[in-house]
């Protein structure tokens, strides 16, 4: 299943995708509907009120989750090229609800930086509460995948040594557009092409295939730490190629079109615009 | 006034303290309270069902806040006597609100942990939105003024160079257990005494009139980067004196008391347990 959160002019409202339409599940957000413990069944069979696929406005797949999770430094490729040794543990850091945006929302580039970066990310979406979960409990706890962009404004982000205060700006970051069940994308360890287009240009590319901490493994470390609960989002890191490293560094300016794809996920397609 | 949020049989109320009785403010918590943009004059004189203040069984103040933003490296002491330059900028991390415990509940040390660190500091809570605010603004979005036992799973937070995994433990960091309002502490900027005693030792002793970022400057930053919403919390920092950076480290074991006070604001008085 593909599964979505569409602004209608009656507020949000959870949704399934039927071919071209989207069937209205019942609920305001998909937060709302994993917070049912039959929400596979409840989504898979409800019928109703139907929307186009077509110009659909996308909010964030959960527009209120309880807490997003990142890790950094996470694919093989990229810590090898950087000259590192492979990390014993995920790096973590946080964003809040207030930072995310819909799939195809404007990135509002804030007056106070000129360091706006993209950084393509497979997200984990949280359809089960759990806590010190094992292998299997951390498999079953996953409902789907997603895309995020997990924009980071790098001057703020290296102010200090830690780098939340450039990793939760604002409506910020992208995440959408749907939510796909694992039995769509080979399972709970999805092996799929991620990239990041710049105005047409290829930045970043790589293969989920490729992360040293998967899925599941950072559902089971991260619930060892807090519960993770229904909508909670876990964002695996990105891949190399993010502007900061570009010598010289390039950053997202006003009138740029930043899409981050993954293949059998969809895209986060976002114009940058001034403040 | 001193606000806060009680634990009682039919679920949590939000309460004044008036002399040793809580009188119920008609709220579910102080979250829902601050919601209210006249939350002042409805929480000064509701008059409804009270509880004894003695042996109140207190919720975290705000048990659900959108956002717990804490702040390293903040008292100017504590920087000199490191000899270390004071900072530029304020350090950020995260906590999430199923981090948070009420103001005498039991600490879990997890079994994870050997490392389990105490932290005193005074925190903020935000009683109206804000974004970009400027410093009358940001005086004015303060409800008031808590406490919180910053406890930090040492091993954890120096397992990568993001101490966010060592910040966010389910149910180990206290915050309570009143909201007291700015008029009661001589103000926005209040310079109070903070203390930590482990077993009746005095660990940590400093006052929050050393601040280096207080607490208007903090709303202002933070609310720079995202929007600071009612029950919104800001924890601004510990002085020297943690188990970390005793020679040897001393940690909290289970049969400790730990006891994190402000003059005029009160204490978390928690005692630790084995998992």
């Amino acid at each position: 299943m593909k599964l979505a959160t569409l602004r209608t002019a009656d507020g949000t409202r959870a949704v399934r995708l039927d071919g071209e339409r989207l069937v209205d599940l019942g609920y305001a957000d998909l937060g709302e509907l994993f917070a049912q413990a039959d929400w596979q069944d409840r989504a898979a069979t409800a019928s109703g009120t139907t929307y186009p696929a077509e110009g659909a406005d996308f909010a964030p797949v959960v527009p209120n989750p309880s807490k997003v999770v990142c890790v950094g430094h996470n694919y093989t490729n990229h810590i090898k090229e950087m000259g590192r040794d492979l990390p014993d543990f995920p790096t973590l850091f946080p964003k809040f609800a207030d930072t995310l945006l819909g799939a195809n929302d404007d990135i509002v580039k804030p007056a106070e930086t000129d360091a706006l970066d993209w950084e393509v990310e497979l997200a984990v979406v949280i359809g089960s509460q759990v806590r010190r979960a094992d292998e299997q409990q951390a498999a079953d706890a996953i409902a789907g995948f997603t895309v995020m962009n997990d924009i980071s404004v790098r001057d703020w982000q290296f102010r200090t040594i830690e780098w939340t205060q450039g990793k939760i700006w604002e409506a910020t970051t992208p995440v959408g557009p749907y939510v796909v069940t694992p039995d769509e994308v080979g399972g709970v360890r999805p092996a799929l092409e991620v990239r990041t287009v710049v105005d047409g240009q290829v930045v970043q590319q790589d293969d989920t295939g490729t992360l040293l901490f998967d899925p599941v493994f950072l559902v089971q470390y991260i619930s060892t730490v807090i519960t993770l609960r229904p909508g909670d989002i876990i964002a695996t890191g990105t891949p190399a190629g993010v502007g900061n490293a570009r010598d010289p560094k390039v950053f997202l300016l006003p009138g740029q079109s930043v899409v981050t794809e993954i293949t059998g996920l969809g895209a986060c397609a976002n114009k940058v615009v001034g403040a």
